[in-house]
């Protein structure tokens, strides 16, 4: 008989932003037939949910994979701190020049977090992006 | 004893929009300092959950307050259709001028809503709007 | 300066049912015409959620309006067991002969739980039943 | 035709909290008859989430009831830093000698809100307990 | 360092069916007595969610890894279109002769939308169908 | 053309528990710096919620991986009717001298699982539990 054999952390946090999808190269009518309504010139928004999943061995100790608290404070100073209230397209450092799509929004997140996660002995596993309650986007390692 | 006498219908519809709360007579900081995160310049969002109520008596034949297509397209057809992924400070023509917050919002939509619930035989009892999970207004006729 | 004057308690409880909504007396066409989808001849179905709210006075000794368990076994007993993967058309004797939209069935879920209630020294304020996440009705006594 | 008569703004904030409900003139048997699994003599507890209202004018000026700010800052000063993560028979001083049932508590709550949420020129209308997704209290001024 | 190795899309919509799990060889009381409740003759209903998730490259030029509106078109076109407001023993035709419980449900969605997504360039990773909020079934590819 | 591969059945139950966080070696001041407010002396609850997967095959005649009874009915033989409104760290047998992070009480409900559920000819595949909205952890065999 196996027992369970890998363990994840998850932490979720919310925040909101303004963003709009649009390729500057193109006409406003070639953005808005990709993007649709989400090519709106003068933006849009939504309460994002981030859900963050950490992957390690239970510390025989404490029981816990790394601090929740560590994990917070990372998510928060890292990316609620920088994003929140802003508007991705014009407010965000290391957005800009990139499309503000959810997937390469979630992308971009999992490049800050990644680091700083190995700092406390974890592993990224899972960077997990809703943008509405119907459109989510989920980013794996290997 | 007594029988129900109150009856409600209500009618859930979501939307996206980017707005900033600031007063174009003060400065920047006094527009920080009232409005915190949500007087940043270039605009943040939201995904908006709208609840409509309106009360009425039940037809004895169809067994409805009002027909429940009826009352979701009034409100596509007067508000979700209109502000969904716009910018309520830019974008929404009787929203100009006025301050985007979540109360004065409902309000405005209120005052769409009433007439067009009215022709249906029916009366708008309240408007409530979510701006996110933790903040929302309700707004009462009486 | 005033104490909360009015303290009311709730439960939620969830079953689930098959419905169509039509009358005998007209065609197939008029019901589709009037009902749309919900008029499917082979009816559909819904997760419905109840929620029933009870007012009174706190009990100085327990603390409580009214026994939770008491509340929780009137709501199982004359309406989950009765209602919980029936057919309101067909299956559910209270129902017999009554158009099941949301509206009906919630004021004759109020007729059902209002004399129970009042057995247990409560009065019952509010029947709400969630059809859908979007379509919800509200009953209230005066 | 009239508009809007009223509004109000809500506010949602969450904690975590032990308690157990037994009245300590009682024999062990006599609790648990009445208070059924809750009266567990090492405790249980519950993620509750608390939902205050305000009542109010909207401000011409910044088109606000009352800022969120405040009404954040209130309810997690008085109330939220004060119970999270505490033993509701054991930790809390306002609560000590009462039942901490989810009506008792709620009461508690509208007494030390009220005074505080009047300093900002608002009225307390309503303070809304959930002590599980089933399980939900409500308290009301006059 | 690795990156972000694979990248989801996730969409989410609701539709509501009835359905009865029987087995037409087997008496009533043998449907019973392995079905329960869901065997009941005349059907009862729920609301389903199904969450579809694909798989892609992120788009260099979009930023997507497929358009949302293509995808929620397809789900639209090719499921929520066909079995919302039906009967799934009665009224589907991909369903006849099949048991409509949640795990054949699913797998014959997956069949249906598999080659639709390819077209697109993506790839069908998981249909998710929620029964209730505590049944939930999920399908995977290999 | 490839048919969906894997088939998982999941079941969600709620359960309430007190607990605390602390390692009875150190002093009060070190568990309160590692566990923070977890750390509380007379501890404090949650409403976890408990998400169970397995996997298995189709039946071809029944069309279940595994009958819900039968999954529902484990989990609350073994696990729910054993932890409900119960002290992790004091009236739970199997918890006893263990630390009752999310973590560690995840894997011991896996254990307790596993055999229950091959008993039924399906296999477990992850054991989630909830702690609060925020806070998740997840346990997967290989």
């Amino acid at each position: 008989m196996y027992l369970c054999a890998m363990i994840y952390l998850k932490r979720k946090e919310k925040f909101c932003c303004a963003h709009k999808l649009h390729v500057p190269e193109w006409t406003d009518e070639k953005n808005k037939e990709v993007f649709g309504k989400c090519a709106n010139p003068n933006f849009h928004g939504h309460n994002f949910t981030l859900e963050v999943t950490v992957k390690g061995e239970i510390d025989p100790v404490t029981g816990m994979v790394m601090n929740l608290r560590d994990l917070g404070r990372i998510i928060k100073d890292e990316v609620t701190e920088v994003v929140d209230h802003k508007n991705l397209n014009l407010d965000v450092e290391w957005m800009k020049g990139k499309m503000p799509s959810a997937e390469v929004f979630a992308t971009e997140i999992w490049k800050i977090l990644e680091s700083e996660i190995a700092k406390f002995g974890a592993r990224l596993h899972s960077v997990v992006l809703e943008e509405t309650d119907k459109n989510i986007v989920e980013c794996y390692g290997n």
